[in-house]
């Protein structure tokens, strides 16, 4: 079969013929793929970024948001059949460990992670496990959901994290409307009834010497509005001052950083108000806190990974309500490095999705 | 009468005459004071690292933890009368914002913190509110549980909010065995089932050059193991591989800093595992964290600031039952400048009380 | 001034001239009323029902869900000023007990509840204190409003309450669409993704004899469905049933039963899932179940009352964002009688509300 | 192998020869059974109570409290080997259904209960599966600790429950202190700092009219007593108003009631305060509740039903900390009918074991 190989780091991967993978335990399942969303992890994983954290071995396959339809399952396999249309968790976790057992699956102590540590989706099969496969509603179609196994499920679970602190008459700040962020703000509609506040990451964000001449993306500030948006701030270089106007000098009860670099995540602690709490999503920069800051204000810094299988299955729900869409473009697997090229010069507007 | 007063930064207080307070208002309460617990913050005053945040005018009396007997109410107030035995919560709250309504206390919109930005306890009488006030168990003195005010207070609700993490199997880190620590050991004895380990910083600690001759503080490790901590670990530079080993790897679902500078914030997050939560309790230095690192192991960073008011009526219920005691050495009131200097030279072994 | 008076129980009250309230502690607060809603609890009040539980000594002024103008104000009070528009929370609560430094108002141990236990507010004036006033956005008008401070308030506390538990992909089933039950769906309609089944009480459930002939009330269903429910079943004798085929056998979630009697009770236990909530709002029959049900399916029945300040404040601001809204019909206070006797023959659509 | 089997409702089971389990499925274990509590539920068996819920096919094998090493086990298992000492979680649950991939284990959509709806541990060998294995301290005999698989888990995972609203300063009631309250009294005392009162039952409270001659159990007073009760009060007719006495006339924040009939219910309701909450363990009785008192006091009833598998592991670890202990009496296989006939007769101490 046809598969997205990674041969060698800081070298973009190939498609190439690689054997198919069959049953080899009683709880495994074979998914033949319908789509498999591409990532900026994928990109920091060819620069070499993720080389001593997952330990791989090359060469691997890439792709670690899948979804497809079951192919072959091995004999202990009860919950889905060959023919079904499923959606993946992206990690492959034991179910026997404490984390599992209570549900926190992205914490299982003997995970794997396929297209991080382990052969990924962006191939015509892929080998997973029971624990896994989400059966999708038939409304939805593996390729239109993909990208939620792993961005849109990241998205969510941070805002399920915070909707509790999200009572009627306070803030959330979403910095950054690109993939995370938008189901970030659909989430936040259909969970809470707080004010959403969208800071708009843009070029002039980027370059800030050039803030005079360059716009903000006007299609994105479009896009969040139609998404649930109350406010939209761009990150101009005034968007703390500016979410600190909107919320009375005060700051926000949540502030969901979805970028986490390039002074975003200095930004989300400042627009975070006395006894809020600050959530790292993105990934990229550092968070500098003196300590006095932290009990003078009794303010939190929480990070997020993922989320649980029943995170994804809730969100399936929502997207099969319509509550919950992603913009995607379509290529096919033999455009990886096309795909990733756009991606990296900014002009894949919505998430990629590799069709095999 | 006699009140400790601050006239200049850098320059110590001194004991001097001032006119009484009186019931100004009809919610107001004043107190004779009983004990006032001196606190490193003071010394920290007196340095003028607190001068714009409070925005105090100078002169004025310090002390911030207060307990005495009521002398006079004004007209509204009905939860005290005169002659009653009470322990003030450090702010005095207004009582109608949304915190105060909600009972967060410390994050009122109009508090004062007597001893902070206005006249404190250190003096025979002190002005507080009804809001404030605390009625003491019969077999509790004044003096004896001051210190409860506010560094007791800190503990046991940066303890409480962790609780619910401690479950029978969890490990709790306890680093510092001083005032706040020693209060922390044996909250967490009477709320949770979690095996207790306590980092004691010591000398050693301090001077890592002559670690081979200094021994750690050993009245300290006994203290702290006779208020139920389970495992003892000395600061000696190998206290993070320490705590790793005891937990199998893993570190600890909860690390409670109660020191906050000179490294043992980034002890504290290399202590804390995966999913697990970093109380910032003591203050001074900076948590500085990579983005990735908050995400790939979504750990927690949680400030602190004092405690709610049932906080510290709950606090003086362990108290009465004999569950929470802290050790303290009084000093009459004008031997104020002896208690400062034992504190800065380590000679003040558990907590200094001013006695009027 | 003109009150509605309560001289004799099972006799209807009269509107009369009484002296004006004054203030006469620091406290207080005098409000001019600009509506005061009219309840189901003032017909139990005449016919006796509550004559031993308030303790009320006759006459006395009905009237517990009120808002208006603020008139005068005690020397504390700083929270409102006169000329303020307000709505009153309905306990007149102490500030002070342990209930109060938590934010549980309504468990105040030293609260009144004017209308009920004290004169109450179907007058020209008012008296209350600063802790019951809540300040109104401008576009708020009181007589819109005031329905809210009672029947509004308390069935937002119980979705609040039940919020937690409504996950996507959950349900929530309602029981009765009356001034309490619309309330309830606007606001599972603002808080969570939880499918909302709404059960409709009409004539027919009250006379099951004639539940061919007697049609359910066809407006009720529609408001209903305009207000958020996605699904509606009529209270016709096959209502448990129905529901059970819409949770694929297994009860919903969570159930909120607004009625709480004429077989409401047992209806709302049996639509309850393993391991779910059945939510007592309204009242007036038993509940029974043997503890075999209780612990074999592990469900819970959960009593409710009124809520917290800080509920009824954010209430306000999902009624300034138009989220939640009540029909009301307006009377002059003269007519408080006609009033009654609408609301007693199921002749009042929506709230009745008193106009002094 | 020999086994206790049940061959008809209302007839006491016989020991005779069955076939050996072996491993079928790639999930399955096979464990030497070290130890099988008996328990009153199987009492409640063999008189038919169960036959319609559990539908039961006859003859089987009884016992539902299990230890023991493990024999066997099927390809897919590797939590344990052939020879760990292993308690049994009491269901076998599916760990793929919504209820499990949360950890609410005992809501298992999928679930089976050896000893209730299949082959129980009351034999040489039981089959289950690799999901209900939980290692045991080496520290931990399978005999000493068989029934905290069941009886301890229920009143483990009811405290655990109730544990968050158990600050210092409030009370919980036991009613009970037979074997599942005993290990209630010391999990409350491990995990909260609540006051404990414990109500005992005893031949008194069964037979009113001789309650002047009949002692209270003595020994079961004391044994309470120095598990970690702080007060006793005996149900002499007179324990509600006695409990009331203690709590300053309010009732406790939490009663939990591990009879669940005889009345002890309806006192259970009795002895809750406003705004408690009262948690059902014992069955065989029936809760009966105006929805008025409901609603007026805001209180709640909370059925409790085993508990998850991470609450057994961690009950496991207080019992090898020593914190939680069981008196347990052993039996012999064979004199199954014995052990039944002296806990019948009220005459069996402690936990019957039988060890095969």
């Amino acid at each position: 079969m046809k598969a997205v190989r990674l041969h060698k780091y800081e070298q973009r991967p190939v498609v190439e013929e690689v054997p198919e993978p069959t049953v080899a335990g009683p709880w495994e399942v074979i998914v033949r793929v319908g789509g498999a969303g591409l990532c900026r992890t994928d990109l920091h994983i060819v620069e070499g970024q993720w080389a001593d954290r997952s330990g791989v071995g090359l060469p691997y396959t890439l792709g670690h948001e899948n979804a497809g339809w079951v192919q072959a399952v091995g004999q202990a396999v009860t919950n889905v059949a060959p023919g079904d249309g499923v959606i993946l968790h992206p990690l492959v976790s034991c179910g026997l460990c404490r984390a599992c057992r209570g549900g926190d699956d992205m914490h299982c102590a003997a995970g794997r992670f396929p297209g991080i540590d382990a052969d990924g989706g962006m191939a015509e099969l892929l080998r997973t496990s029971a624990r896994a496969c989400i059966r999708l509603d038939p409304s939805l179609a593996p390729a239109a959901v993909a990208a939620l196994a792993d961005a849109g499920l990241t998205a969510y679970h941070a805002v399920k994290k915070a909707a509790p602190l999200l009572s009627a008459g306070t803030t959330a700040v979403v910095i950054g409307a690109g993939g995370l962020g938008h189901i970030g703000i659909q989430s936040l509609a259909a969970l809470t009834p707080a004010t959403i506040v969208v800071v708009i990451q843009s070029l002039a964000a980027l370059t800030p010497a050039t803030i005079v001449v360059v716009d903000p993306n006007p299609a994105a500030l479009e896009l969040a509005g139609s998404l649930g948006a109350h406010q939209l701030v761009r990150a101009d270089g005034s968007q703390v001052r500016q979410v600190l106007e909107l919320t009375g000098g005060d700051g926000a009860e949540v502030v969901l950083d979805f970028v986490g670099e390039r002074g975003a995540q200095a930004d989300a602690w400042a627009m975070t108000r006395r006894a809020g709490s600050h959530f790292v999503v993105g990934y990229g920069g550092r968070v500098q806190v003196d300590t006095i800051d932290l009990i003078s204000t009794e303010r939190k810094v929480i990070g997020n990974l993922v989320g649980t299988y029943n995170d994804l299955a809730e969100l399936m729900v929502l997207a099969a309500q319509g509550r919950v869409a992603l913009h995607t473009r379509s290529y096919p697997l033999e455009a990886v490095n096309q795909a990733m090229d756009d991606l990296d010069a900014g002009r894949l507007q919505g998430r990629g999705i590799l069709i095999p």
